[in-house]
């Protein structure tokens, strides 16, 4: 339709959203921040609203062949709720459009509903509204979440200072694992002619339940509030750890350091990675779907954080020109690279 | 996967979104009304927050053959603006998610974005977030729209009343009789051998734009505000006159009446019906995307009403025992049917 086309994949996800919106201007004064962070910042009298969304699509962000659909209808509503808990927020309602194509019944769509009712039974979430529609092929999901935040209390990505403490809950990698067991098995499964083709799940309950179920960090943010600790910049691990440091990085105008030894991996992805011949730490950095919060503060509240059960200091913020590195176990510097998942060129 | 398989065409759209939300209970203050509106209402400060959403599918709500993606993003964007004046909110915000299939360019989703910030910018709504994917087959866009109304003044389907007045804006069937002009040109163009094809659109461009670029009616909308007119019910008529009529009429537990004479159609609209050999009031009663709005006032408001440029009274509510017809021209009583489009039956 034009002189130049350039293709999709050479920008990727971001440099694409960069190039569309980067000449947008804010016209009204409820909105507050707009694209850029994990969700938007609107002010409506005394409470901050925030909004997200997101957008899945069945061959490119789930298999239905391996998820069942009540858990994916669990997961689509919790990784909207991920995303207004990382902006220190409170998610409250979800709108769900669905495009449905002719192979599934109302059952199907009843059990995906049923998942999506659970999430928002478990987090306190009103689901009040969406649109549903035929499509060509294959499911898609488009959950629009709004939650509400604090005034003065909404934490960016673009808050962090040089000499924070950097921060992250849970472990990484695991969604990640889970994600290649299932594809594995499936491989096996298509290639059998065995009918009674059992897949090995046992003892990787964990790890497939990160995939499959994830919950977003509820507990970490009402423990933060609880225990005076006000981030100075937040952000959900939905593309790696790599990725998102360098999203806060970049946002902050800041360098980073962490440290190989203190990134918290559970034993299952562990011996996961060791079974497939993975470089484990890899997949700590880069394996998406984690949906833990990743988050730094002051230095001074170094011991508070260390109070938190489930929340480990693994390195600290430093000037931009110091560049964002990983000091491995043999101490040498590793530089970080945005190797997380692109979903324009990876399939 | 389960013992029971329904097909999703038995039970329509509306009949699949009542069927899942209806044990949908409200767990937040925040929200005020949920499902089962244009939009959902939400309670934040000393603003009502209101939220829509919808989902649009390449070969199912649009045909990049006859619609060029900057008009595609204008109407993506508008239609959701039209949701938000339908509940005389305001519309204040935008979230745009993308799925892109390999076809496009990066200069196409230019162009499809170019109409979304031209609507945007007219309607002075801020493009807040959003979220862009690779999909597997064309192209997928999900916008929701968040908008602002008045405590004590944003309108439902719910309230119109006994002898209230049934008003439209502009005229009815125009995007209708717009479509089948686009997708008669189309199949002379696919059957024709000659390249130099040109299609007969002459004399249509009102029609044509009907269909390709509809706007939203935040005119009337001011034009009620000015004028003192507050609407008992109200909703954007995008499935076809008629069935919009019935979703005012349950939802407010009321009867109707119009009168044929009374249905305001466009000269353009007339001649193409009769060149379709299609009967014009069906179109006009069934066919949908026009956004126009439907409302009622009480019957006292009949003089203001009348000052209107672009508004007709077009019946009256009446006990819902009546049931819902329209008189026609020849005096006889026909009852109205939602013919409207079904998502899930035609193609």
């Amino acid at each position: 339709m034009q002189d130049k086309e350039t293709e999709i994949s050479s920008l990727g996800e971001f440099g694409l959203i960069d190039r569309l919106t980067k000449d947008v201007e804010i016209k009204n004064d409820s909105t507050v921040k707009a694209v850029g962070d994990d969700a938007a910042q609107l002010h409506y009298g005394d409470k901050e609203v925030l909004v997200t969304t997101d957008l899945l699509l069945e061959g490119i962000h789930f298999d239905l062949t391996y998820c069942p659909l009540k858990h994916l209808g669990y997961k689509a509503a919790v990784v909207n709720f991920s995303d207004i808990y990382a902006m220190n927020g409170r998610p409250k309602q979800i709108t769900v459009s669905l495009g449905i194509s002719q192979r599934f019944t109302i059952e199907h769509i009843e059990q995906l509903y049923s998942g999506i009712k659970l999430a928002c039974e478990i987090y306190g979430v009103d689901l009040v509204g969406g649109d549903t529609s035929a499509s060509v092929t294959g499911l898609i999901i488009s959950i629009t979440c709004i939650g509400e935040g604090e005034k003065g209390k909404i934490v960016y990505r673009s808050g962090a200072k040089d000499t924070d403490l950097i921060c992250v809950s849970g472990n990484l990698g695991a969604a990640y694992m889970g994600l290649q067991l299932l594809e594995r098995e499936r491989n096996i499964a298509n290639d059998s002619k065995d009918d009674e083709f059992h897949p090995a799940f046992e003892g990787k309950e964990y790890i497939l339940e990160r995939q499959l179920k994830p919950e977003a960090r509820r507990d970490i943010i009402e423990e933060l509030a609880e225990n005076g600790i006000m981030p100075t910049s937040m952000m959900d691990i939905s593309d790696g750890l790599s990725s998102e440091l360098l999203h806060i990085s970049k946002e902050s105008n800041t360098g980073c350091r962490i440290y190989e030894e203190r990134i918290p991996i559970d034993y299952q992805t562990a011996s996961m990675a060791e079974e497939f011949n993975m470089n484990l730490v890899t997949c700590a950095l880069n394996g998406g779907e984690d949906y833990e919060l990743l988050f730094t503060v002051p230095l001074a509240d170094h011991e508070k954080i260390e109070l938190l059960k489930d929340v480990k200091m693994i390195g600290r913020i430093t000037k931009p020109e110091l560049g964002c590195f990983m000091i491995t176990r043999s101490g040498q510097e590793m530089e970080l690279r945005a190797q997380g998942w692109n979903a324009f060129t990876d399939k």
